[in-house]
């Protein structure tokens, strides 16, 4: 948004759908139905840009046991193998054995899916799941 | 729709946003902004209802194969303890071997739920997916 | 299954891993492990099936009102636009506007994203959703 | 893993379906089935786990435009709001505008999707995500 142009235009709906929007306004605690409508619509966008290998961002979030011998190394060097992709990672300590890990990538969405794939299939790595989003806004 | 009353709001967004959610409208042939956002609007009502175990209406689509001894006997069987909530079955043949089966059924969502578990658990059934939806429109 | 011949192999896990297994099965009633994990493959299988565009089966829900002027006759010409891709269709009076349609498709999944897309776009239809599945079992 | 005792059991199913698992093991870079047979009954127990609003880790994704004016104050204050239930955040800098942030969570699911709602509904947030995990490994 910051000094970008606004569009606008009108909407049209049922009023009894538009009850039921209100409704989940409120429930989601949007201020306004415009800031509700542009939620929809980016995730829309974000699902449609992720289906077609566009250059996109993705945080891929891991969980794995690091007294598994030698996971921690492959960790970083599947990271590495893959240059450029990963921007950041976050290490949390959830237990004794536990760690989870948030990895932040960008490039084309089947790139990164390959990434993610290697890693969440290392002996150790217990759950992985990857969150497609976007940098353009 | 059919002679209920309409609403009408105006929504905002930067143009940058607004062009790219005409792009949207066009690749899925929405002839107006309004259809596509009542679609997701709706989209996202029906995703809480369905979380929140209220009456609802779902469609389960079942691959099985009618080879395997009683299984089609217990799909019936099954479908009959439930009663009230399967409202019509379609039978589709993919195969010599595959049938696929869709089975509407009406009722709390977890109660479905139950139902589909059920029947996907079966041995034979190959494939079971299940599909909410909403009679309130 | 019918008269195919069987594979066999072991699994080895964690015990806390298997004890939770255990309870899955037990919720999801079941009978024993191997079709519990069966159907985990197939799950996975389906899911990757349908990402690469391959030949696939589709079951299609709309739920619809019927008293929009010209859906109907929409809706079938649509489904014969695409030849060799509708198998069936099942129809359920849900109220007195709103009605469930079940279409069975067969082909490239990208084909019948088309035709859904197409479908769930028009004005009368107020929810759609595709689930895919298969005809190799 | 580590130190924990291991179970084992063997599984049957037919030689076609094993023959297209050995292939998504090899897609998945797989090194053996017991590995990926985990992987795939893990993701199923989480999948519950967030169902039922057990005691839950998460990571919530969230792309935002720091220079709408307050928002990053808010982000801040609504994660002190919730005492407890944020472990860590990451921030990466994606361009002149936009700011990805990752934000770990400990608690029951339904607290964190309140969390999670009440972030993504603020205007400047463009896109959120909530990805569930678990720390019981």
């Amino acid at each position: 948004m910051g000094e970008e142009k606004l569009g606008r235009f009108g909407v049209s709906m049922e009023e009894s759908l538009l009850e039921q929007f209100d409704g989940y306004c409120r429930r989601r605690r949007y201020t306004n139905r415009s800031e509700a409508i542009r939620d929809l619509i980016r995730k829309s966008l974000i699902e449609e840009e992720w289906k077609e290998n566009r250059e996109t961002v993705a945080a891929l979030t891991l969980v794995y046991d690091h007294h598994v011998p030698g996971l921690t190394e492959k960790l970083t060097r599947f990271q590495h193998d893959f240059p450029g992709q990963v921007i950041a990672t976050m290490h949390v300590h959830l237990g004794h054995h536990a760690c989870l890990e948030v990895i932040v990538a960008r490039g084309k969405s089947q790139k990164i899916k390959g990434l993610a794939d290697r890693l969440i299939a290392l002996r150790g790595v217990k759950h992985g799941a990857l969150t497609g989003t976007t940098a353009k806004i």
